[in-house]
């Protein structure tokens, strides 16, 4: 097997900490033994709890021993609540280290040239793409100071989320709608507009998949991040922090009966500096933004979740919050859920985002595309700009 | 090898006849000797040529004796301009035939009854609905009397086919419109709408693809149908015919200088039949059809263009059109090219089809999702109606 294949394996590790590791990274380890037998695997599953390579490490034992280990974020040389896994991997007696993606995080790094100045033979960039594909929340929390946003949206082939008279349930199927509480499970925040709000009432929490209904300390797969029924994971993880909802509402409209302040989930409603939201700050957390021609000053929304230590956002519409965030370079990953269907009227998908004539269309490229039941889910990113 | 697989090949050797069959259905056929050994194959390529069973038999020569025949339609039982595929079947001493999809014609059907009687072992169903989707054309021209109609288009992600200000080139790739080239050398017509003459002065013919550069006599691809170039393949076969344009124009409105009115391509404008079309009828054929309260009658339309054994219709848009179309219940098949981009304004892929609320949503299911370039295409067709 070649570092290519280990270190696919590492991502997959990595994977399944999505949705529980915040504001942590998202890490998974390989460790082969001096001959090139795979003798331990490990990945992140909550901050606080042990990284990926000190779970590799203690599954390989002595084995460790003149081997290598692949890593899909460079291991860390600080002691924050573990101590830095560079060392963990020099006491194992790690021959080799093979490492996808560089910490750009100036706290953790340095364990690369730790490891290299003790003799341990490092190489970096092996499938560097692909793990920043999967670690791109916490990559964007760390470079741009800011969450990651991923806006999700559900539309006809023709691109309607609505149809002429309003009526837009259900236009895409149960499985879409599953998928999308997947999604949402995933995210440190859920964002929507007070258009949304007022129009479809929503609770904006996670719904458990059918089928996760282990009692609250019994067995179960790993819980992911709950607006309603957080609970422990039963092996001595702290709970996951509730996912936080975000209503942006310029002048503090949000009904004081509106489900989005409903339950045991945290929500914060964005207002602008002058708004009276006297009564709404009895129900919700208010922060006070600047307002802008047309609302509230979305980047400084973002600033405030960053300080947070929110990493990853799901923002939900509607059409005009999201044709905003789109228009300020706000938006870093697009999940549309396209149903086979076609209406002809009705309200776009997509409101007003500065983009006027063809030349100034928002260019993205696509990442994947899955079926969900008889929809189908596409996935783009904005294509990098030239000076990034 | 499976009954299903062999049938699986006979069905790609049929799909090499699209484009150039027209006004005959897409035929392949592969025969086994009695031992199971595949020893003939054969496609038809072109009406008025061998019939894939006939291509296929001559392969086969005295092999074929005791052996077995996979057809994708049922062997045709009349003499047309070749003698009945049945008999031929029957001559070379075929002990069994499978067929995908019984003939629904009631002039060639027949030829499973007359294989059956004269002791030949015939299953039928075998990979039936493969097989339809293959010959989707000319079974809903025998069917339905009316041409097959592809809806094209190409948009952003949020369902829009121009700009605030009127823009449009180029939302989709290179290779997204190459393949709507394929699209057209499939098609025995192409319809716009006066709108999309009026706006962008299209030719709407067939341009052969960078490459296929031989000079008229050498050799080559199947020519297809080209607009502005048919010729004959070179082997006997008489050159296709030329790919027909359709202007629906109520008003006769189409300047007489309109690239649609160029070249060797034949120009059919459908106006009302009060409508003033004396100098359009020097530069094109006209065609008068009933005035409906939304423009001209476009089952009217489509039962002329059936006269004139046009099979498979390509159905350009714009909006307004291709909208009436789907209202109707005129569209069997839609290709989307989908472009990773947003632009959030500018004018719907699709106009008014008399869906006013979800519940009457042109639900369609998807066949096909393939990238084309950077961009997507999708392929998706009407749900079929319960009572059908
Ligand atoms: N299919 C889907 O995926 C989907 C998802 C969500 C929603 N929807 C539909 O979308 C519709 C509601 O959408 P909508 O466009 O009316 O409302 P929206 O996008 O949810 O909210 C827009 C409102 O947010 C406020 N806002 C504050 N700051 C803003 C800023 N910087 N940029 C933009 N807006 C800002 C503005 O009102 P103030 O200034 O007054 O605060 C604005 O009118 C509903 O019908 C819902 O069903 C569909
Ligand atoms: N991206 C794409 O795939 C694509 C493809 C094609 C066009 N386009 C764009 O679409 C725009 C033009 O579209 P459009 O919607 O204005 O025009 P259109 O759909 O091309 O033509 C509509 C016109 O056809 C006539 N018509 C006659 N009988 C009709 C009937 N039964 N139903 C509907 N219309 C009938 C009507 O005018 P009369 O009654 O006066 O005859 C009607 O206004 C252009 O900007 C073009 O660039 C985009």
């Amino acid at each position: 097997m070649t570092d290519q294949a280990h270190m696919r394996r590492a991502i997959e590790l990595a994977a399944r900490g999505r949705g529980t590791t915040s504001p942590n990274p998202v890490v998974g380890c390989v460790v082969l033994d001096a001959a090139g037998q795979v003798v331990g695997e490990g990945f992140h599953v909550y901050a606080g709890g042990p990284h990926a390579e000190v779970v590799a490490l203690r599954a390989a034992g002595e084995r460790a021993r003149g081997g290598t280990a692949y890593v899909t974020l460079e291991p860390c040389d600080h002691t924050g609540r573990t101590g830095p896994c560079a060392l963990a991997l020099l006491e194992a007696g790690i021959a080799r280290v093979v490492v996808a993606v560089s910490d750009p995080n100036p706290a953790a790094a340095g364990g690369a040239d730790r490891l290299t100045r003790h003799g341990v033979a490092v190489t970096t960039g092996v499938l560097a793409a692909e793990a920043e594909r999967g670690n791109a929340e916490w990559l964007t929390s760390v470079r741009l100071g800011r969450p990651h946003v991923t806006w999700k949206y559900a539309a006809t082939l023709d691109g309607r989320s609505a149809a002429a008279d309003g009526t837009s349930q259900w236009i895409t199927s149960p499985e879409s709608r599953a998928d999308v509480h997947r999604l949402r499970g995933e995210a440190d925040a859920i964002i929507a507009g007070i258009g949304t709000v007022l129009a479809d009432d929503p609770r904006l929490t996670v719904r458990r998949p059918p089928g996760d209904g282990a009692p609250a300390d019994g067995p179960g797969p790993p819980a992911g991040r709950t607006g309603t029924d957080a609970r422990p994971p039963g092996d001595g993880a702290p709970a996951p922090r509730p996912l936080l909802r975000v209503v942006v509402d310029s002048d503090a409209r949000t009904p004081l009966t509106a489900r989005v302040l409903d339950g045991p989930a945290p929500t914060l409603v964005a207002v602008a500096a002058d708004a009276d939201a006297d009564a709404l700050a009895s129900r919700a957390e208010v922060v006070r933004l600047a307002r802008r021609p047309y609302g509230i000053d979305l980047a400084g929304l973002l600033a405030e979740l960053h300080r947070r230590q929110i990493v990853g956002v799901l923002l939900e519409g509607g059409p005009t919050l999201a044709g905003s965030f789109l228009k300020e370079g706000l938006i870093d990953r697009v999940v549309g859920y396209l149903a086979p269907a076609l209406l002809g009227e009705g309200a776009a998908a997509l409101g007003p985002a500065g983009a006027a004539t063809i030349a100034e269309t928002h260019r993205l490229e696509f990442e994947d595309v899955t079926p969900t039941g008889p929809d189908l889910r596409l996935t783009a990113r904005p294509v990098p700009l030239k000076e990034l």
